[in-house]
């Protein structure tokens, strides 16, 4: 016997699998099911179900990762979820989540996931909650096991909204990065000795995210700039001109160019760049 | 007297009036020129000289801070550079130091700023040079005073090439985090709540640039891939929907999703996203 709380949940890819071992060797008792039986036999400790109804019927806390909101919908479709609490940990819209929300008959929790497989169980990871705050306090010790838990607030649409405005953030930075190396690479330049400059660099530029927003929140792009909108869409032309000397295509870097280009004509040059956030809102 | 040597600086916009500044604390004595000749005077300590050849002729070591190739051509046209050590600061490609390199009559050195001007004389502030090796060493002591000197090569276009890889991994860092503070602000929420959750984010994520580099010098993008790039595009197409219905253009999010879509049409699924760093490359 243990005094852990049982847990269901409904999917084992790679994620699913992470969370379930994390459960398992916490001395929870899981109940697994997966579309693909072969998943489920594979982990020693739990108990596999054949049907998404047999495991939701297993425990209270009911999880699901699925590949989307499509294949939650036809998973949970059969089964009883009344008096169950629903966590979806799938990824999806804030749309998806306020969907889901109303549609089930319990209290419901939607999370977003803030790590690769091979992180949960580590102390890096961690999961974004919203919906229901008594479902999130009520299963908050086995809801932090597998990662650490953040709960963003009531409205269910919360925590895909925060997990997507992170993820889209690190493709910048992404992209960025990508144009940076194929620079260094057009130049027959090892990758490897740029890698620390670019690491350096970029954690030296991080924390300006600080002051764009406390410029947004305070409605003031103008006070105390250093380098102004005007001066960034002069500097940037070096940059695009680089990149066609070098052969490498401006796909990545060319968007943000035009959206400076676009609200420096709006007669925002003396402003720092935060301004262009209020371009990208086309209602 | 002195014994710190002599610097002959043209250019005093925001970032020559830093440099300026910092050599004159230090004790260098500065001749200085600029096209309006207001800002010399301003500049306590430093002799104000009336023309380019006049400044050129004060010292073995001019400087060039001037707004592109353009003002620099025109700044030196009428000064005699036999046997003198330019220095240029001023922002450029690759192609522009190459040529500036092969049209001075002395030695060349050419220097890319990794700072904005209040960063001058800071810890953090420091300058990629490439170009004439014995320059460089001649005069190190004065270079490194207003911010550290890394040098990272003879030919003169390196300098502008790491600079430009740089800004060009930043210019895509803020370009995603200023789409995720648009959806942020979608949603209404202070920008300043996500700040720090953006920050620890993408601190996290800045170190894959090692293993990006390793990939690429490896040329292999397979081996022990967490999230490849096939699941990466399917997990994309969400943040292109939460763009969608929070009302944010997804014009900073789209060209790095159409690239990792055009990787995975190439056959490429199993691969990390390294590879797009190959697609970029146009030749």
């Amino acid at each position: 016997m243990t005094d852990k709380e049982p847990i269901a949940l409904l999917g084992l890819g790679a994620m699913g699998t992470a969370l379930a071992r994390a459960w398992l060797a916490a001395g929870h008792p899981l109940t697994v099911w997966n579309r693909t039986p072969g998943r489920a036999e594979a982990l020693a400790g739990a108990t596999v179900a054949a049907t998404p109804a047999e495991a939701v019927a297993a425990a209270g806390l009911v999880v699901t990762c699925l590949l989307d909101g499509a294949s939650v919908d036809a998973t949970l479709a059969g089964a009883d979820l009344t008096g169950k609490d629903l966590v979806d940990l799938t990824t999806g819209t804030p749309a998806d989540a306020r969907d889901r929300a109303r549609r089930v008959p319990g209290r419901f929790l939607d999370g977003g996931i803030m790590a690769v497989p091979p992180m949960i169980g580590s102390p890096d990871a961690y999961v974004f909650y919203s919906g229901d705050r008594d479902l999130f306090d009520a299963h908050r010790g086995a809801l932090g096991v597998p990662a650490a838990a953040r709960y963003v607030g009531t409205d269910p649409g919360l925590a895909a909204l925060h997990d997507v405005a992170l993820l889209s953030a690190m493709d910048g930075m992404f992209a960025g990065v990508a144009h940076a190396f194929a620079l260094i690479r057009s130049a027959r330049l090892p990758a490897g000795d740029v890698a620390p400059l670019l690491a350096e660099w970029l954690t030296a530029m991080v924390p300006s995210v600080y002051r764009t927003a406390e410029q947004l929140d305070r409605g003031d792009y103008t006070t105390g700039v250093a380098s102004s909108l005007a001066m960034q869409v002069a500097g940037n032309a070096t940059l695009l001109r680089t990149a066609a000397e070098q052969g490498v295509s401006d796909e990545l870097l060319r968007p943000w160019a035009d959206l400076m280009a676009r609200r420096l004509a709006g007669g925002h040059g003396a402003e720092d760049t935060t301004g262009v956030v209020d371009e990208l809102l086309i209602g």
